[in-house]
């Protein structure tokens, strides 16, 4: 069974999917990001790769025998004049020169392209460690309530209304009603808006109550652009006295799903995977 | 020909109403809230009304042969405890007590049956003064680009697939993404998102560009709860680097609209009516 390669970007992500992978019965090969990925992928079969260094990528990969690719981690978008290009890559900087002249989608779909084109298969993560996804069901001990579930399906609802929009991954509902959608602002900007206008008085509500929903925006290619679920969402859903979090479940990736379903426990949240139809 | 009766909450609209009533050619007769309305009511035929006196208004709506009532300007939600009932208001009060148990909507639909089982009809202040709601096409003197039109049409879309999901009445977009979304924070509160964001770097663009588009959320009920535009949203728009503000003709109030096309033209702002399904 041929190895399965992640270029690893910084986070745990790339270390759990490396575990993942490997208890499943199958070998891994990291090519880690030098100025990203953590010290830990030495715990695994690897080689360090300064952005730039794609004849050594390239080489590495096919010298350990890998096949299929995942792209796991962040990666801080390179200026092409941080660039090491080296021997192998020269032939390619009019290719590199264009990917990074547009925007992080073009970015990313360009990279797939570019590393397909040398003869490998990239796959999302989720496909290469699927238990890094959220399960379909609770991951926690707290249960949502009837009122919650009626949030949950309102929030999925909206989030699938603007899909042909491009909005962002999140709605939180509360009481029936969409009190927030994320757009460019992100996530975590949305919940602090949240927590305002909670605070400020701003929104009806009897005490906690409320969800956070995330799904993909329907534009997203799942194989490198996977939204991710952490303890700061969690805390930062409690702060915005909401009574949990669903998101698209085999979408989103829960990245240490024990520590989330602690953490959710300790701050009184429920956290579902819950079915969405995959953005197309 | 019978007066319309507007009853008068604060800000400058109750008066604009009147005078375009008037200029019309039809009598006008004006319940002015204390506490809300503007001392100018007095210009025209009126009444002064506290909070709770229904006897006295309807009396007075009567006495001045008032058959079309309209709801203009903005009035504090009263707290029960704060309403001094007259008599004629008394044998209400059960009625009264269920309209302020409930949230605003509940309780606008509530005042316009009210009014409608005493004898009144109820209309929305755009159509007993229609020049107070966006006409379709240009005030003042900028005009939108391509990319300013293209933009229009994608907010129109979001803010028309929330529409069953009863969200907010504003959406940015800027270079053909959408980029905020309101919900229960206000337009002021996204304007300020979308200025922050710029300035932080987070939104993509070159320069000034993007628009605001404001419709009414689908469950508005356009005869108490339009939508309006003052000169702050201009200026908040101005802030956030926006090409201009669009709104949906007919059903979205420009209090002054002179002074409006004033203002987009100081501010380097397009301000255009355009055509949006009514909400239903």
């Amino acid at each position: 069974m041929s190895a399965v390669g992640l270029i690893c970007g910084s986070g745990s992500l790339p270390i759990d999917a490396a575990d993942l992978i490997q208890r499943a019965g199958r070998p891994v090969f990291l090519a880690a990001l030098k100025g990203s990925a953590a010290a830990e992928v030495e715990r695994f079969p690897h080689v360090w790769i300064r952005m730039g260094e794609i004849g050594k990528l390239f080489r590495s990969l096919e010298g350990a025998g890998v096949r299929e690719v995942a792209l796991v981690g962040a990666v801080q978008r390179p200026a092409l004049k941080d660039l090491r290009i080296d021997m192998g890559g020269l032939g390619s900087l009019p290719e590199i020169t264009r990917l990074l002249a547009g925007g992080d989608d073009h970015l990313l779909r360009g990279v797939i392209k570019f590393v397909e084109d040398r003869g490998f298969v990239v796959r999302g993560v989720h496909e290469v460690a699927p238990e890094l996804a959220a399960p379909l069901g609770l991951v926690g001990r707290r249960q949502p309530n009837a009122a919650d579930v009626a949030d949950i399906a309102l929030a999925v609802g909206a989030l699938r209304a603007l899909g042909p929009f491009d909005v962002g991954q999140g709605v939180v509902a509360i009481g029936r009603r969409v009190v927030a959608v994320e757009a460019a602002e992100g996530t975590d900007s949305m919940l602090g808006r949240v927590t305002r206008l909670s605070k400020g008085g701003k929104l009806r509500r009897d005490g906690r109550g409320g969800v956070l929903v995330k799904t993909p925006k329907r534009s997203q290619d799942l194989r490198v652009d996977l939204p991710a679920i952490g303890v700061r969402t969690l805390e930062l859903a409690a702060e915005a006295q909401l009574a949990g979090v669903a998101v698209a479940a085999g979408q989103v990736l829960l990245a240490d799903r024990d520590e989330l379903a602690a953490k959710a426990d300790e701050f009184g949240l429920f956290l579902a995977g819950v079915p969405v139809a995959e953005a197309a």
